[in-house]
């Protein structure tokens, strides 16, 4: 009992210590969370932290065991006004559509090629499926690698003119590091289709593709010239999305993750099954409330819908960041420009007679 | 060109100087490979790795990239008279037999129960897939790794009479430690069940739970007394043998390996997919050729059947392992025996009169 209570004593004191060194302004030198305002969400996180890395405390946990998990679409990167991975496969459909002359006056194609979402998007699911199938299978692994870097390399959000990889939120890209440095082995486990994350995750995020999992699609071998290659096939194998996030987790990874990061319903579940296991848990939910620096959008929202997961939150005392409120910035800062050429000497004018 | 040239000729000259520094005895302090005879295979394996981990060499490959795959039935541990996951079946079918009366006289589990081998395979495939439902499904994948290491840690093999996860093959964990020693990520790709696998991967072979690779059961994500439980269910999501080597390795890694190593015509399209990308690869084949200590059998053998994979071996120059004459151990030696006590004195018998 007596050491039980001297546990839990050093385990106070040692909270209130990492506590009291938190840095009082933010942007200090050292600070690993320079773009989070002071509040309870960075508080809750720090504190966390510490107690799974301060050895000694009865909440410790060994490094095999720092796991965290990220959704990535709304939660490490925006989601508005549609997935960025939809948003690929209709300018995929542009690209493709030379060598397709009958998808001018072919359902779903050619609403697409009208621009007459509304037309499409009745066609619900089917006509979904039809694009992604055209766009995501039939070439090899590889060539849809390339085929995603070209895209990332050329296309322009309609709203922010950002390439879409610039478009990662710089708090999160600090929570990364931050778990990292403390020991943390990140995953993203993602409703998104695995090859098309793991195209820019390493670059973006420093997660390399064995820590991406996200949903599936069967893959072919097959020889071409003698050479084996993966032909990626218009069936489905796994959806990672809502149940499909601790069974994702337990079958590639198979163990309990102790932290994960979400912001939508599709997150629920792997926050419920991450925030039930013994020990210390962190939970964490990013509400988009700032409409002028990303958007606005929770419980009405066709993308990135948050409804019964905020409450849940309230119940399981799950941390929620107010972006507009917690972040400091939203996108990481352009690198700075290139310095100017020595300006050249003015160009000598003969002088007025 | 110049470079190119020169280049090559620093190749050739650090490897001449990594072959002439190989130990002339194996045994010698150092030796990372004290179970191997001398021989062509422990040549090429050697050959291989200081190929890739000298800096300098256009051989060289980063730390990131050196990933190599393991079978592991007949690669890292015997397989023979039966797989050990099957066998593992079986004596559950035995264990949970007393709650199911209705087995006595209901196929496949009358045969089973009668010790009928013969019968039971009869009913094929759907005989083995009712015996894997009952004995593999329908538990939370929490209670089934339990139930696994309690089988390893009572049933003894009926040939050796050795605990099934001690007939790993010595000379292949010294593979694995030397390989992880040099930068190397170890993974298992099995066509045996992942939750099975990982019940002792870790212990066994020093290969953590997120590197093993297997064939999975589909899970279902539900609450048990508001407590989330992930149950595994009687249907097949993913067979991790033959062409699903590759596709898993994709699946699961999304790099692709530069080591695999294998047994069996299983193994074939893992051994191609690994080989064939460029740079310095590396495959091998174990051929069960020890009669005496483990067992011999190839191309006819209805377990870990080596045929057409024995003949690529020849034409692709993969390394084949000739386990009598490469293998001066087959299993681990037996932990030494606590040391006897302290020899009690002699009993004092009263001198003869």
């Amino acid at each position: 009992m007596k050491t039980t209570l001297r546990q839990h004593l050093t385990a106070a004191l040692l909270l209130l210590a990492g506590a009291a060194t938190l840095p009082a302004q933010t942007g200090n030198v050292g600070d690993p969370l320079p773009s989070w305002n002071d509040g309870d969400a960075r508080t809750a996180l720090i504190t966390f932290v510490t107690q799974v890395t301060t050895s000694g405390l009865p909440t410790f946990v060994a490094p095999v065991d720092r796991v965290a998990t990220f959704d990535n679409d709304g939660t490490l990167w925006s989601e508005q006004p549609i997935y960025f991975q939809f948003q690929f496969a209709l300018d995929r459909v542009k690209t493709l559509a030379p060598e397709h002359p009958e998808w001018q006056t072919q359902e779903p194609f050619n609403h697409l090629l009208a621009g007459d979402m509304q037309a499409f998007l009745a066609g619900g699911e089917k006509s979904l499926m039809t694009v992604l199938a055209v766009t995501h299978t039939g070439i090899s692994t590889d060539e849809f690698q390339q085929v995603v870097k070209e895209w990332l390399a050329t296309a322009r959000h309609p709203k922010t003119g950002l390439p879409y990889n610039k478009m990662v939120f710089q708090p999160m890209l600090e929570v990364l590091a931050y778990l990292r440095a403390n020991g943390f082995k990140t995953y993203i486990v993602s409703g998104g289709g695995v090859e098309f994350m793991r195209a820019f995750a390493q670059e973006a995020y420093g997660i390399p593709p064995e820590q991406v999992i996200g949903s599936q699609g069967k893959l072919k071998y097959e020889l071409r010239d003698g050479q084996p290659v993966l032909v990626k096939l218009p069936e489905v194998q796994f959806i990672d999305d809502k149940e499909g996030k601790p069974a994702g987790i337990q079958t590639f990874i198979g163990r309990r993750p102790i932290a994960a990061f979400g912001n939508s319903d599709g997150d629920r579940q792997m926050l419920e099954w991450v925030t039930a296991g013994k020990g210390p848990r962190f939970g964490l939910i990013v509400h988009h409330t700032d409409a002028e620096r990303e958007w606005a959008y929770d419980r009405k929202s066709p993308i990135g819908t948050l409804d019964a997961a905020l409450d849940e939150a309230a119940e399981k005392k799950w941390t929620v960041v107010d972006m507009k409120k917690d972040w400091k910035t939203i996108y990481p800062a352009p690198p700075p420009p290139a310095p100017a050429p020595a300006a050249a000497p003015a160009p000598v004018t003969p002088p007025a007679k």
